[in-house]
This record gives structure tokens, C-alpha cells and sequence, in this order.
């Protein structure tokens, strides 16, 4: 008999189907009786003899893969696989499903909204109306500025589409990959990552955490950005030195930032003290209708993978060459 | 020779075109010396023999128009004429022209910002993270939502025609006026007020302030609507209730509110103590592209009526109408 462990949560909680899909084809499953993001020992802990993983952003380290005697899938909930060691799933047989497509809709609406709060100084506004402070910012109005935009793929390219109904912004553009066909209506330029650092009044990231992007916005990149720059990360934590962010943010440097990751979540670090740093807890994806799908699709990928059907979203060979380079 | 006015501040601060064009036109102005908002007293004591005034939203009430012996001509900065006793005006023969289209996409953005902000609680994260208080909201997209539009003139269609491109929302609409061809592409039910009220996800108010909007949303239409409402004010001050959208918002009704507009300015009253009450201080015009663009229109029909020129932005005779329903 085939068990599947869940650890990531809140799951089934908004939208009952996923476990009603579970119910309907007889799995044995199990939810993360913590509540919490596992890390990695709890992990341990808990994958005894499961068979399938329902995952979330929890460490899958070679070290959890090793006591994982008899795991053969997992499934994860959402795009970003950093936190699976690929290499080592592969080594040991363990096949690796995701649901890339899901989550973006939301992620990308979720970065026009900092967008706009940061240019037009909404968050500091709100925050100094609170305190009965009245003074009336200016802003830049999207079709003003020029937008440098790091990683294109799913989640970039429906930001880019969004932007199109704002005007024209003039959008700088740079990705891991080469591209085709993202928003066929806007005039793109494909730059170096300097040159985006360097010229862009509003950067946003949209890649994956890999080696290559581990840190690729550290003190020198921070530096390089116009004093009045806007930073978006709705990606990963870890792909901005958050210490370095701190401390040119504490100097003055930047109009402002938005950061929806961090390396350690719960974030309880130095962002929280500079005003002009908009901070959201990890939301890019928690919109209802997205977290449901990204459930569904997951949930159903394991019951294919237990009625030997065919997967539909096992992960493609470049994700596991990004994890070698 | 003829003198100007000009009690709208900031002025030709961040675009010095309309102090260049006064100048090379050989034009006599003065710029409001209190840098504030006047009220009806201040600007009495100011108004003088002047003949133009390059106005903002001060008090150009019947008393104060009585004091402006020489006043022929009111070029308003801006779109709202809520601030100018219109008929009055036209009793002593002054003519008012104002600048409807200018600060229009800039409004637009702003509410589609606050939009957001709302549906993913970014404004509650962002409290909450910079007290080290880490909660992961759900939210909804704007696709999944009925929105809900009352007023759709120059800054509510623009606000949806950028809807279009996140997909596509359910629109419940209503104004003053009958409107035609507003945004061809979306789907428009054209509702009553009540109606809004009581089925929409999240209302956003497009129209001027009159005796017919004033207060317009009381008690009464704020406990139609759904507990999980949003509603957004970015039109202006007044026509919500402020001390009833406290009353009901403390009470634990609505998911959240954000409010630009205020029937004092600065406002510092109680609706800073709602943290689920997004406020912002009157910044719908304040991108620099905007606010430039109304300041030199303003300017260049008063240099136009200097120069016994044909007029360009005359308010029409429904705005005098909207005054006496």
C-alpha cells in the first residue's frame, strides 16, 4: 500500500479537493503534523517510509534522500526546486514532479503591486499616515521610467504582459536562458546584468535560486543601481545579499525595495527597521485560486504516479543542469 | 497690466515650465507665500486685485469671490471643482477652466496600486513584518473578483482598461451620467448603486464630490456590503463617511479600506488606528509627469486669456448643473 506524506501546509485547508481527490482513489496519506515549514532534521524525522512526497519549500536534502528508503516521488507544490537536492533524487531513483505554471498568475500580479506601491511611495505614505504624519509624495507613473526585468520566464513574462495595459515602459531584459515570444507587443531590449544595474529605475527578478544566481545581487550590484532605483524580489531569498541590502538601504542608497523572500523565513532580520523597505511574507503565490491549483496539480500528479499513469509535470532536464552550474 | 495668482503649492517646482512660460510672456505672478493649503480666511487676505488665479483645491467660496474685485478668470490645477462655488463664479462673470485630462492616468495608477494592495494585504504584511510579525495572508487575484465601479468618466476607465490586461474581472458599474464606450473590450454591467454595494468583492469610487455624492457611502451602504469587502477612495473627500467607515471597520466589517481623499486635509483622525486601513495622502496627481502636465495646461490658459486668446479647457455646463442637484 502506496503513503503519502504531505509537509507542506497550510494544504486542503482553503479548497478541500486535494484531499478529497486522495479520499476518492483510497491513499493513505499523512499532513505534516507540525504546522510549519519542516526543517531539515524534523524532515528526517518524519520521511520514514512514505512513498510520495507532497512538498513544499522544506530542505530535501541528500541527507533526508538518504533515510528516505521508500520514497520514489516527489511532487512538489510550486515552481522553485532549490530546496531539492535534483542530483541526488536522481541518483537514488526518486523521480521529481512540479506544478511551474500555477503559481505565476499570482506572483505576477503580486509584483505590479510593489511595483506600484514603490513608485508611488504607497507603503511609506500608509505607514507615516498611521502615525498622523501628512506629506504628499511624488512618483513615477510606469510608462516613465525604464523597468529592468531579470528572468523572463513564466512569472517575468506575465508581469511584461500586465505592464502593457500601463503604457509603454521602456523594459530592459536579461535571463539564465535565452527566450522567445514573451510579450510579442513590447519593444524589449536584451542587456547585460550590468547594464541593468546600472540604468533601470525599477529592477525585478524573476529567476530561480541556483549557484549562478546565489548572491547575484551582493554590495557591488547594490552599488552600481541609480541612487533613486527601485528593487523588487518576489523570487527567492538568497539571490539578494540581505545584509548588504541593509546596509546601503541604512545609508541612503535606493528609492526603495520590496522583498517577498528571504534566505531564513520567518524573516526576523535588519530590512524591518528601514521604512522605505516594503516587506511581505513569502505571499507571491497565496492567492487562493493559484495555491488551490498548485494543490490539485500536485495531488493529482501523485495519484497518477500510484495508478502508474503517466506524470504530466515531471521536472526537465535544465532544471537539474541550473542545480550543476 | 494684468497679475496671476497663484495659490496651488507646490508649483514649478519639479518642472519649471510654467514659471518659464509666465516669465517669457511678460506676465506678473505671484506664487502662494504660506507653501500650504489656504483656507477661505488666508485666501481672502490674499486675492486681492488680482485677475487670474492658478488655483488648487483651497476654498474659492461666494465670500471669498466677493473680496476679488478684479478676478476675471479661475484656471483650476486639476480635475475636482468640488472646492470652487461655481455658480457664484459665473453670477460675477468669472470664467473657471480646469485640466480634466491631466491627472488621469496617474489617479488610474494609483488605484490600481491601492487594488492590490488590498486583495494580497500588502499594506498589513508590511506593518506587521517591520514589528518582526511574520503571517502568511492569502489572497485573491483580481480575475477571480467582482469589482465594483461607481464612476467611470476619465479615471475610471482608465482604471479599467488596465483591468484588462489581469485577466478578466466581473465589473459592476453605475455614475452620474450615462457613459458610452468606455472600455469596448470589457464586459460592463451597468447595475444600481445598491446593487454595487451589496455584490461587489471591491468598490472603487470615481466621482466628483457634489451635493448628490456627498456622503454618499454612510453607515447604512457601508453594512450592505459584503464583510469581506474592499472599498477604495482615490476620488475624493466627503463622499465617504470617514467617522462611519471608522465605526464599522473597528467594529470588524470590511476586509480592508484604503482612502487617499479626506474631508480635512491633512487628515489626522481615527482611521490611523485601523491597520487594515490603507491610507495615503492625497497622491492620485502626484506622479511628476502629471502633475507638470496640469500645472503647464493651467498655465497656458491663463497666458491664453492674457492674451485674449480662445480658451481651451472651459468647464462645461454639466459640471455647473452637478452644483445646484
Amino acid at each position: 500500500m502506496i503513503k503519502i506524506l504531505i509537509t507542506t501546509v497550510p494544504f486542503g485547508e482553503n479548497h478541500k479537493l486535494p484531499l478529497e481527490q486522495l479520499q476518492a482513489a483510497g491513499i493513505q496519506y499523512k499532513i505534516n503534523p507540525l504546522g510549519k515549514k519542516l526543517n531539515e532534521e524534523e524532515l528526517i524525522d518524519l520521511i520514514g517510509d512514505y512513498d510520495v512526497l507532497i512538498a513544499g519549500t522544506e530542505p530535501i536534502t541528500r541527507k533526508v534522500l538518504n533515510g528516505a528508503t521508500c520514497l520514489k516521488l516527489i511532487s512538489r507544490v510550486g515552481i522553485g526546486l532549490d530546496n531539492i537536492d535534483l542530483l541526488a533524487a536522481k541518483e537514488k531513483g526518486i523521480k521529481v514532479s512540479y506544478t511551474p505554471d500555477a503559481p505565476a498568475p499570482a506572483v505576477a500580479e503580486l509584483t505590479i503591486g510593489l511595483m506600484l506601491s514603490l513608485l508611488r511611495s504607497i507603503h511609506i505614505s500608509n505607514s507615516q499616515m498611521h502615525k498622523n504624519d501628512w506629506y504628499r509624495y511624488f512618483g513615477r507613473r510606469i510608462p516613465e521610467i525604464t523597468i529592468g526585468m531579470i528572468g523572463v520566464g513564466r512569472i517575468g513574462g506575465r508581469v511584461l504582459r500586465r505592464l502593457q495595459a500601463f503604457g509603454s515602459p521602456k523594459i530592459l531584459v536579461n535571463d539564465l536562458l535565452p527566450r522567445n515570444n514573451i510579450a510579442p507587443d513590447l519593444k524589449l531590449d536584451w542587456v547585460g546584468k550590468e547594464f541593468i544595474y546600472k540604468n533601470a529605475d525599477l529592477i525585478t527578478l524573476h529567476v530561480p535560486l541556483t549557484k549562478q544566481t546565489k548572491s547575484m545581487i551582493s554590495k557591488k550590484e547594490l552599488m552600481m543601481m541609480k541612487p533613486d532605483a527601485h528593487l523588487i524580489n518576489t523570487s527567492r531569498g538568497g539571490i539578494i545579499n540581505e545584509n548588504d541590502l541593509f546596509e546601503v538601504m541604512n545609508d541612503g542608497h535606493l528609492s526603495s525595495a520590496a522583498i517577498d523572500v528571504f534566505e531564513q523565513e520567518p524573516y526576523l532580520g535588519n530590512l524591518s527597521k528601514i521604512e522605505r523597505c516594503l516587506l511581505t511574507s513569502h505571499m507571491g503565490s497565496m492567492s487562493f485560486d493559484c495555491r488551490a491549483r498548485m494543490e490539485i496539480e500536485a495531488t493529482e500528479e501523485a495519484i497518477r504516479f500510484v495508478n502508474n499513469k503517466e506524470l504530466q509535470g515531471v521536472v526537465p532536464e535544465d532544471e537539474y543542469e541550473l542545480q550543476t552550474k
